[in-house]
């Protein structure tokens, strides 16, 4: 069910995006619950003028190891799970690759169960 | 009214994402009434690293055929709508550039009629 | 709060895209009081075939200069608040770099206070 956009600067290696994606992916099964086999992502990097980031916003201190998340998932999560997703995935992200947890910058886009298909053009999550 | 972002993989080519890309709007034409020439689409192909997928979730066989499309639209349709949705886009792409129907995904984002404006700084589908 | 994504044609300069980012931002400060250092974006330029756009849809004539612009943002603007946004968007783009006021596409998708994480894992808008 989640479909996850992860934006990075073209400085991070393909097995630092791949473990970002991987980590990402492992905290929607923890901290959510979807299915483990539920993953699709679209990974980009990008030229330093094409991914902009306020350094200090919020007091936070970011660096061009930013990573940012923007994952469309289902309806329903209370804000104690999503508190519980952002802090998996920076802890996980912070394992492996190492990313700070200040530049993990995380947006939820939510949906209706009916708005997946995820092949053969049937709504698989529709009641 | 809609914008879609239909992502797949670097093998496909430009015909056959300009056909994906009129299958795709033939179908939000046809199945949900959205206009003719309401049509934004952003396409991108991707590295395989970059395009992360589950090749059997929810006993569904995907390849490296497989496209993404995401779809924002305005909120209002019915669950039968957006069904109808899915199956026309899945005949379309079947049909041309033949893609395999367990190969599409889609997501559907939905927002107020007054979150558009298509040119000029109007909100024209606001009441 | 806002996570913008722009894409527009290769045709167009970094700097141009700079003035465009810029411009976007002032506006989401000026109309909706988006705090100034809130400003996260993700800025793509594609090939012609990969940007579709209407030339015409809604009587509005659109060139090779077309820029679409996809916010998320927070819940709860009204839609006044957003039509104020679209105007101070067009009015600040074609101040500079001079992007033609019918070459301008806005989207807003919204989403609650609780979907971001700015750092360090927490919702830090969470109530």
């Amino acid at each position: 069910m989640p479909l996850v956009r992860i934006d990075a600067l073209q400085g991070r290696t393909d097995a630092e995006m791949a473990a970002i994606g991987d980590g990402v992916h492992r905290a929607l099964v923890e901290a959510i619950g979807v299915p483990k086999d539920d993953r699709f992502q679209v990974i980009a990097r990008h030229r330093r003028e094409e991914l902009v980031f306020d350094p200090s916003y919020l007091g936070i201190a970011r660096t061009a190891g930013v990573v940012f998340v923007q994952a469309t998932i289902s309806a329903g999560r209370t804000p104690e799970q999503k508190k519980a997703l952002y802090a998996a995935i920076v802890r996980n992200l912070a394992s492996s690759p190492g990313v700070r947890p200040e530049d993990v910058v995380i947006n939820l886009v939510e949906v209706a169960k009916e708005n997946w298909s995820f092949g053969n053009g049937i709504a698989q999550y529709a009641t």
